[in-house]
């Protein structure tokens, strides 16, 4: 038996999230389906990022357990194979140690929120950004995503449904930068609320419009209360980039 | 009469090119609808770049008169309104001088081809590139293209179709190099010739394999004939960047 992990890019929109669920077609099942036609076994995958409807991954992971004897070239290949037409790919495999847990081994999981702030709408990025055609100052934003980081409970940006047993995370980073048209916010953590990296992006939001001041973002922190913080930005502009371990 | 120069982004996947033809969509037929629609004139647009179907544009430049009294961003918005849903973005608009021509004015063009060099397929940037499986060296890809710039008879470089009078340009840049998983070439010149840039991709690409060397690209310009050179590159990767005026 080998411990397989996975490094695995996809394309959100399609799916409801990576979790399986009754209502629709996840990548979960996507990924299991074709490891059940290459070698013949049905397997559980655990990932390091339960990503909802309509998010994206550069490098989710993931592992599952595998009785057959092949290697990692195989595996990849075998399962790229198999995953066709769905827009999920395997970047890489790897055989792990028996104790390795894609979810729960992982250190920090890093995130990046796209934001297409321009007049005209995304033509080759659509369904890959937030569209927002008022100006952003990104510089303010991310003198505001710094009140955010640290120690906190993060009650204001987490949904409703969360299932996490305490709002209190340690954020270790948040950065907003400017490249050309786009806004792009990295958030980093060794894990996340539901939601969180969408309502900061949301909240930040109304700082880069010049709404809301650094004091707000505070007063939104201090409120824990989710209606004190900003709208939840759209799943589309969301990307799972890394998973430490 | 005002002349307005605007700047596009589109995706041509769904276009049979820039230039209106019998058999499909064109950008141009969308833009010149949407014109009509904005406007109630019918006007004839002449694009910097006539690109085939599939290739794709960051900022085109095309120009157009228009009677009517108006200014900038309002020919923007009203064009991006009326593009919808098609896959074209105006991202910017402009008046211009009465001689200026998006297409005899220009002084140089510049484009981009993206190869995504990975084992896994493209999933986010499936359409966007050329998926190439095969390991490619683009150190030495790029040092073959310096083979190819300066002022050439570029006849091996050239699609049969191609109906500029002489095969004769100067090829003022082209660099390969990557970043990540993506080999990226970029070219630059006053103007190209009918697939020049995706021949010279297909052609490079050898180079990058290993099957040709620097010596073989020049054998391929010296022999002025098509089937001397690489395979033409797939639309999807070819991105045209910029119009210089």
């Amino acid at each position: 038996m080998t411990r397989w992990k996975i490094t695995l890019e996809y394309d959100g929109a399609g799916f409801v999230g990576w979790q399986r669920q009754e209502n629709g077609l996840s990548v979960q099942q996507v990924l299991e389906e074709a490891v059940e036609r290459f070698a013949q076994e049905r397997v559980t995958l655990s990932g390091a990022g339960r990503t909802d409807s309509g998010v994206h991954a550069l490098a989710q992971v993931a592992h599952f357990d595998l009785a057959k004897d092949t290697d990692a070239s195989t595996v990849r290949d075998a399962l790229n194979h198999h995953c066709k037409p769905h827009p999920v790919a395997v970047l890489e495999a790897e055989p792990e140690a028996d104790d390795f847990h894609a979810r729960f081994s992982a250190t920090s999981r890093h995130y990046l929120y796209r934001i297409l702030n321009r007049r005209a709408p995304p033509v080759l990025e659509r369904g890959r950004v937030w569209h927002v055609p008022v100006a952003l100052d990104a510089a303010a934003m991310h003198e505001a995503a710094g009140v955010l980081v640290g120690h906190h409970d993060f009650s204001s940006f987490r949904a409703a449904e969360c299932q996490a047993d305490s709002p209190v995370k340690t954020l270790d980073a948040l950065a907003v930068s400017r490249a050309g048209d786009e806004v792009r916010l990295t958030a980093s953590a060794r894990s996340f609320l539901h939601n969180q990296v969408r309502i900061l992006a949301g909240t930040l939001k109304l700082v880069g419009e010049g709404k809301w001041s650094d004091l707000d973002v505070r007063r939104a922190l201090e409120a824990r209360e989710r209606a004190a913080a900003g709208p939840t930005a759209p799943a589309a502009g969301l990307y799972l980039t890394r998973v430490e371990y």
